[in-house]
């Protein structure tokens, strides 16, 4: 809008000069003030562009410590290629430590060791498995050395292609196979026409070691990001999370001095959501994690994979939680007459003691996990939590009658919460049929009917 | 176990055997039923293996067209070295051709055309730039050449990597980035020593093109697998499994014919847990359908975001459910006399109808989508499950006393939830103290204790 205004304001100047002046004098006026509106526009997005990269890289100075140890470790490889001793050893293979760098070099310790020896001995192997393929067709004389190398490379690459489906390969290998097919069909293919096959295998394999190492030594030796100590720092957050949520449960809604405001909006009540969607980064560092050699507080075999339990269960806390945020918010906007003042009281107290100490153990646990210490004897703190929720239950259970109409409520008021979330999903649905041109039903709507099963 | 068992068997007979025979005989005896036994392992193993693949296969047979496709691809691409004439307009970089065979294709067309596109693009970029870049170096003399290139590829690739950490880039252009430092470094360290660059730099971005189009016909014209249609098809299938526990929880709990058993280990009540973990896949399949072209009954500009919205509310009530479903398991094994039946009897009557309708609205929803027909106006069938949740709320709202005990219970009911989430937590973080090898905390007990916030 901005830009506009200032070209019709001086549109106007232009003209009352152009009077006296001429055509050509507005002309280039014009053009100096759209160009100056375009700088100015890209000079926004530039300086957008900038606070943007400053923030990422504030964020995580690591990620900054990264990028200059990729352009290291390229820097490194490439004095290969330039100086003479070492590049008439191994000649244009050099340019295969490069490619090697590029493409293994990862943020963690863990990925580049996974990238690095899967490419190795995916090399290694399928080299071996190529020059035995190779001298197998050699035999079969001029005519029949291409389509053999043609039948044994499609068979080849079917197999591998379809292993990676295989979901234990997925996991750990599947970087591996798809160096596997990689290397087999070039070494099969390019030795129908290349004379010394084994003298070039074994370059290449040589400058493929070449790469992984300087990748290896510059991800370990230069400010190193290990896999597991993230997966470990991101256990203890998650619980120091949720412990957050439950203690803005007790101050702002069970304890003393809650206000009885309006909870829509508190940070604490959004807190867990990012737990809920931690699976993807778990898994995948878990995964680069089994990699890594010990370091630090952690060796070789530490149990990894308890850190996926863990998180596994998280994710189900942060799962009630958000029932809970829903609940809490209606709960307090909804004000009614306290018509069993005892009672209310007797449940709020025992609300706040149940959050209180549950946030007390997740923040102990938290602490135990961040500083390897083993958590003090089981659960002195959540004992106090379940003797407060099994005294509820006592004193509701003297009034039977309450007791079992509260435990059908619970239900009905969670399926109300469902009733409304899925009411959001049909306004959703029903956006994408209007955006996506889904067909009229006007003729089609009596199939359709017929079609739903009503069980 | 059989294994062991059988050896020692074996050994057993040997011996009664040896008494007359020789040490001879009783060694190829032990040596042929121990081989026996590995033998047995090995086939139970391979057989074992090979039910599995099969399993694979036959629960998606597009696996297996995609390994053949993969297979198809390569061999095609390998006829341009095989075919003399082919060969010599392209020379040794039809090795390029192969090489961006094997690391482009994907799964889906839109993963191949994302990569394929990536790759072709960065390499004509970074090969302009490259060669800009070797000719600023080649007027340093011979011996500034080499520094200034190390600095080149030092400085883009710190650069380019860093750019990766930025989310829309690494959304949509991760795999273009990579390439665009590789090619980048390859050709300008390569500049140092070959002659004919410009030459080279067109051959490989030909084999490079060649490469990307046989990906793009095999998998757009043999069997292609769309990731839109992929995505697509997760969505309703998501909606069907909500509706499919609604359904469950109407029959089993609140309908005439419920019939009060224990619900634990029902199906109905886990048919929730894969929608929960449906982002990761959701995210990559609409990211790659944003790639693709008009296909069947999908335009080009087809909203793919709603579906990720569509995705979010799911889970959203699967996240509903979990804590519905934890709930009804408890509901059901404590029966409590039936002292106020004529409101349970409200309240089961109003909790049923909820699930009915509601899961008859998800059916409709997912129907419409799967069919590509707009819904019924909107609905209809919702409106029925929120007039029974309102009426259930009119009808509690007359017992003002009730209603009140009964919010603040519920909050009470999901907090004890909350609380035995938590003692499993515990109970994993013990674990992993006992297996990580965890400081003991003799010594350092106090310091901790004073570090915990007790806010």
């Amino acid at each position: 809008m901005e830009v506009d205004h200032r070209i019709r304001v001086s549109d106007g100047d232009g003209e009352t000069t152009a009077g006296q002046g001429g055509v050509v004098g507005v002309f280039f006026a014009r053009c100096w003030l759209r160009l100056r509106s375009v700088l100015v526009g890209l000079w926004c997005w530039v300086a957008g562009f900038a606070r943007k990269v400053g923030r990422i890289a504030r964020e995580d100075p690591r990620r900054v410590a990264h990028s200059l140890k990729v352009g290291l470790a390229l820097t490194l490889v490439s004095v290969f290629y330039y100086v003479t001793p070492l590049f008439k050893g191994f000649g244009v293979s050099t340019l295969w430590a490069v490619l090697t760098v590029v493409v293994v070099m990862e943020y963690t310790v863990g990925g580049t060791l996974s990238k690095g020896l899967n490419r190795a001995f995916a090399t290694l192997v399928a080299g071996f498995i190529a020059v035995g393929a190779h001298q197998v067709a050699n035999r079969c004389g001029a005519q029949g050395e291409p389509i053999l190398l043609a039948i044994f490379v499609f068979l080849l690459a079917s197999a591998a292609t379809f292993s990676r489906f295989i979901p234990e390969i997925k996991a750990r290998y599947d970087y591996g196979v798809t160096i596997f097919i990689l290397t087999f069909s070039l070494v099969a293919v390019s030795s129908y026409r290349v004379e010394e096959l084994i003298q070039l295998a074994h370059q290449r394999f040589s400058t493929i070691v070449i790469g992984v190492l300087t990748c290896l030594c510059t991800t370990i030796f230069v400010f190193p990001v290990w896999a597991g100590e993230d997966l470990h720092k991101l256990t203890a957050g998650n619980l120091d999370k949720l412990a957050q949520f439950l203690q803005g449960l007790e101050s702002e809604c069970f304890g003393e001095k809650a206000a009885g405001e309006n909870l829509e909006g508190k940070a604490f009540l959004q807190v867990y959501k990012s737990v809920l969607n931690s699976k993807a980064s778990e898994d995948s560092l878990c995964n680069f994690a089994k990699w890594e050699p010990g370091h630090g507080k952690f060796g070789f075999r530490h149990p990894w994979s308890q850190y996926q339990k863990l998180g596994a269960l998280c994710r189900q806390c942060a799962s009630s939680m958000e029932a809970l945020a829903s609940y809490v918010i209606t709960l307090q906007k909804s004000q009614y007459p306290e018509a069993n003042p005892e009672l209310t009281l007797k449940v709020r107290t025992a609300c706040g003691e149940m959050s209180s100490h549950s946030a007390k153990a997740l923040k102990e646990l938290s602490t135990a996990i961040r500083t390897m210490i083993i958590p003090s004897p089981a659960n002195i703190t959540m004992s106090a939590a379940i003797k407060a929720a099994k005294d509820l239950r006592n004193e509701l259970s003297e009034e039977a009658a309450l007791l079992q109409v509260m435990h059908v409520a619970v239900t009905a008021t969670l399926l109300s919460d469902l009733v409304t979330t899925i009411v959001k999903i049909a306004e959703t649905a029903d956006n994408l049929a209007r955006l996506g041109h889904f067909k009229n039903p006007e003729k089609t709507q009596k199939d359709v009917a017929i079609n739903i099963p009503s069980r």
